[in-house]
C-alpha cells in the first residue's frame, strides 16, 4: 500500500466494498463511497467482479452507462455531470490512489469467465484474486457493502 | 433523535443502509429490514442516494414501480400488496418515525445532480449530508447493507 | 447446523447475506462468496427475500436469467459456464450445505406475497422466518452484504 507500513494501516477503520455492477450510477456510488473514506482516513479495498470486472478493462470505464431501467436518463445524467465539472470514474480512481489508502482487486473467476487477460485491465488493479483476499479483507473492516 | 440521550442511543445496536436503489421491491426491501430493526430495538440509519434520493421527492414513493426485468409484474404485485392490506412505503416510513429510532438522510451531492432542494423533499428527512454522515455511523454498526 | 455444537458455531466467523435479486449472475455472486466462505470454515447464513425467494422455488435456480441490463449476453454466459463446467447454482448450494456451516432462510412475508408454500421450496431451506432471524445473525456476523 505505497509505503506505508502494514502496522499503521491495521490501525485504520476498513471500507470494503464488492462491486459487482458495471453501470455508472453503481459505480459512482462505490466511487464516491470509497473517495470520502480515503479522505477520512479509511483503508479502502475494492473486489470488482462480473460486470464491475469487466468496467476494469482499459476503456471500460469510459464505457459505462445506466442500467436498462433507466437507460433513457443516460445521456441527461452525462450532460449533467459535465455541467458540474464532476470528475470522471477514473480521475475519481487515480485521486483515491495518490491518498496511497485504496487497493484495487480483480476477480480471478470472472476474468475467466469473460476472457480477461491481465494485460487488458487498467493498471491501476493492484491484485488479481478470488472471493479469499476479499473476505479476510471484509472480515477485519468496519463497514462491508456490495455495490 | 426525538427526546432520547445520545448515550442511550450509542448503546444499542445499529443498522446502516445506503438506498441506492428507487424501485418498489427495493425500497420494500430497505423499510422492511428497517421496521424489524425499529421493532428490535435498534437505531436505524438509511442513508438515500441517487435513484433512493429521487423517491424522497414529495410523492416519490408512491411513483416508484419495479426495474425493467420484473416491469411486467408490476400491476400483479401492486394488487397483491393492496389485498394483503400491507403498508404503503408513506406508511412503514411514519411508523418507522415513531420509534424515534430512525435517521434518514439526503446525499446532497444527489441533490444537486437532479436538481433537487430541500423544499421539494418529504419532511420525514433529519439531514442532508454527504457520505461522510453515512460512513461515520456504519462505522460504529453492526449491521451495514446496500439496497 | 448438522451436529456441531452450539458453542462451536458460535466462535466462528461468520457471513450473512440477504439475497433479494434473483437473476443469474447476482445467484452466482452469492453463492461463490458463500462456497468460499464455507471454505475458509466460516458459518453462512443466506436470506433469500423477493426475487430471491422466487428462486428458492423448486427448478427455480434453472430457471434464472440475466437482467434486462445484460438479457443479451445470457445465451453466451449459459455457454461459457458449461465450457468452463462450472457448478451449476444447485450443484454449489448441495456442496455448501455439505460443509454444515451453511444455514438457508426463506423470507415468510415474501412466501405471502407470491403465493409460495413451504412444499414448493427446494428442502435445502432450512428455516422459514421474518427479517428479525436475519437482522438477529447479522448483527453478529463479521460481514454482512445484501446481494
Amino acid at each position: 500500500m505505497q509505503g506505508r507500513s502494514e502496522e499503521a494501516m491495521s490501525e485504520r477503520k476498513k471500507l470494503a466494498l464488492i462491486v459487482h455492477s458495471g453501470t455508472m450510477d453503481r459505480l459512482y456510488c462505490a466511487f464516491i463511497l470509497g473517495s470520502t473514506a480515503t479522505a477520512m482516513g479509511m483503508e479502502v479495498h475494492v473486489y470488482f467482479t462480473f460486470w464491475g470486472l469487466a468496467a476494469l478493462v482499459k476503456g471500460g470505464f469510459e464505457k459505462a452507462g445506466l442500467p436498462a431501467t433507466y437507460k433513457h436518463m443516460e445521456a441527461q445524467m452525462k450532460k449533467k455531470l459535465a455541467e458540474m465539472k464532476y470528475p470522471s470514474l477514473v480521475e475519481m480512481l487515480r485521486r483515491m490512489k495518490t491518498s496511497g489508502l485504496l487497493k484495487i482487486y480483480a476477480c480471478s473467476p470472472s476474468m475467466e469467465m469473460f476472457g480477461i487477460k491481465r494485460e487488458d485491465l487498467i493498471p491501476e488493479v493492484d491484485q488479481i484474486a478470488g472471493a479469499t483476499a476479499f473476505l479476510d479483507v471484509a472480515s477485519d473492516a468496519q463497514v462491508t457493502l456490495l455495490v
